[in-house]
């Protein structure tokens, strides 16, 4: 008898029930500056006219093991938003504003509910970056992932103007630090998280956990916070005075703040904000090192913006009315001359 | 006694030794678009000047199950330029010539010598499309991929004029159909392709098979073809004259050619030419109907132009002349008003 692709577990059909399934969402997600699609092998995005010797900034990121919290509570309709926001707010730091996405989706066996809730999930987070969702892969791959399993990589491209582009050149001895707050772990360091709750402390998932006031599955799946829309609130308002930008991801703050940063400086940053409480559940549970912690969590800071010293208070205001949770999390000072950038941080 | 994120089984020091290592690879692939690395967030690139009205176009794919061939092998170093291949040979459909790439790399355990083989070969990839490799993510998710294993995804966007944009809306009743050889499968039907060679014939893959010249392994995996530098050379000879660029990819020649061709046309071709050996191997294991290898495998045409009939012989002249086997592969009739393109072999 003869051996067919279905046979060989690649089940086309499906494939482009999915297609049709996404087309909506996608739609839903577009922006001006988007061309109706010419032949479906590529998105295409004109260059806004706006923007002065535009650069293009593009980044890539998945989600980390997050997905096994997905998969272990068949909860998948969020795990988007976190892929849209581990790259949109990576694109965000040079001051670009992010103009298209495009994700990656591959699985052992194609489950049309699941992709779909997946999808659904990237373009509600395309949608809050104000980015277009303008292409994707779904790969059926027998044999590469476990039933019920899949991996995600998602890809932002963002514009900025070559003459706006933010980072360590504009910064400087004496500029403010501004904390905008995460929404709790994000997407990074699920590896840890999970090792704690689901063995040290063999939480079931589901469970309502008190000090958490909702089930760890909950408080594990919160979506990544997107802050592009923020960001250009920030931008807008403040133009020059913003100096950088950065995004709290594996490494943590003392992973990530320095890479914005230029040499001889010293981060000087006060911890004594209130932070989620799953951080603490973590910490305790394990026992997590409270180093270990600090470079491996965001404890609580999404984002961290450079300003200049006088742009502080405004920068605030314009992040709070933004809908963001913003503080005064300290100042730049002058280190050793020519020694890489670092941390430091100042008793409660 | 405490956790550790490494206990937790990701290594960041390790990670940040694969980067040192990719470093040179990606640096050896820059074009003078890309503007030095500002803080390592996010890479960034110059809209080229010398195109007016310039459309982002942008691609994302994977490299499928060829991946098993790969990693049954223990042969990583060509894996990489498929991935480059899958969304170059898409994205230059438009007439784009690519820009820039960046690549996911999503393992279970990180192998450093692994991983920078499979980037080298994406470095490759890079080099022979003329884009810049500016961007990956290298993710460790403990317990996501089994020892030795990894996926790939991979994204990348290129630039066209908004005048110069090919497809269905260029292509005339009376244009001619130029094939351009394929180097075998490419990345797609692997599936299929192993079902067959492995467990319906139990082939060893390491071993010579006299049809094919070559050990099974060594014809998996042939690396796909990337037709970014010679369709470069096609569009700056035959200009306005090229109509449409088809790959040939999942889907076969039916599953794509009516992608790029307007509603009411037919095109008929001659399946003629000496096609990779593979393909009879295939064809007779299984044995698969030749309507099923028709409409999974690209059957030793990797990419289609579509051009003016007048153009014929210059665009074989030119695409030789770049270094692909291109040949006469048939011309576009009418056919039903209003009916979807479709696609008519004429007898051999």
């Amino acid at each position: 008898m003869a051996v067919t692709y279905r046979q060989a577990g690649v089940d086309v059909a499906l494939a482009d029930a999915l297609i049709e399934r996404i087309k909506p969402l996608a739609r839903a997600t577009r922006i001006p500056e988007v061309v109706e699609d010419v032949g479906g092998f590529a998105g295409l995005c004109a260059v806004p006219e706006d923007i002065d010797h535009p650069l293009l900034v593009s980044g890539t990121d998945g989600v980390g093991t997050k997905l096994k919290v997905a998969f272990a509570t068949g909860r998948h309709d969020t795990i988007g938003q976190d892929l849209v926001a581990m790259s949109v707010n990576d694109v965000i730091t040079t001051g670009a504003r992010p103009l298209f996405f495009l994700d990656y989706f591959g699985c052992g066996k194609l489950e049309l509910g699941v992709a779909e809730s997946v999808i659904a999930g990237v373009a509600d987070g395309c949608r809050l970056a104000g980015c277009a969702l303008i292409g994707g892969e779904t790969a059926e791959l027998p044999g590469m992932y476990p039933d019920g399993e899949y991996d995600l990589a998602g890809f932002c491209v963002g514009v900025v103007s070559r003459h706006r582009v933010l980072g360590p050149a504009r910064v400087q001895v004496g500029d403010a630090l501004i904390a905008v707050a995460s929404s709790g772990l994000h997407s990074n360091g699920y590896s840890l998280a999970r090792r704690v709750l689901e063995q040290e402390l063999a939480l079931d998932l589901s469970q309502h956990h008190p000090a958490l006031g909702s089930s760890v599955a909950d408080a594990l799946l919160t979506p990544t916070r997107i802050y592009a829309r923020a960001v250009q609130a920030l931008l807008k308002e403040l133009g020059p005075e913003v100096h950088a930008l950065c995004h709290i991801t594996g490494g943590g703050i003392p992973g990530n703040l320095p890479r914005v940063l230029p040499e001889g400086t010293i981060a000087q940053i006060r911890m004594s904000h209130e932070r989620p409480k799953i951080f603490d559940v973590i910490e305790r549970g394990g026992p997590v090192d409270p180093e270990e912690m600090f470079k491996t969590f965001n404890l609580g800071v999404g984002l961290i913006a450079v300003v200049r010293a006088e742009a502080r208070e405004r920068a605030l205001a314009t992040l709070t009315a933004a809908g963001e949770r913003a503080w005064h999390f300290g100042a730049l000072v002058a280190g050793p001359p020519d020694a890489a950038a670092s941390v430091e941080r100042l008793e409660d």
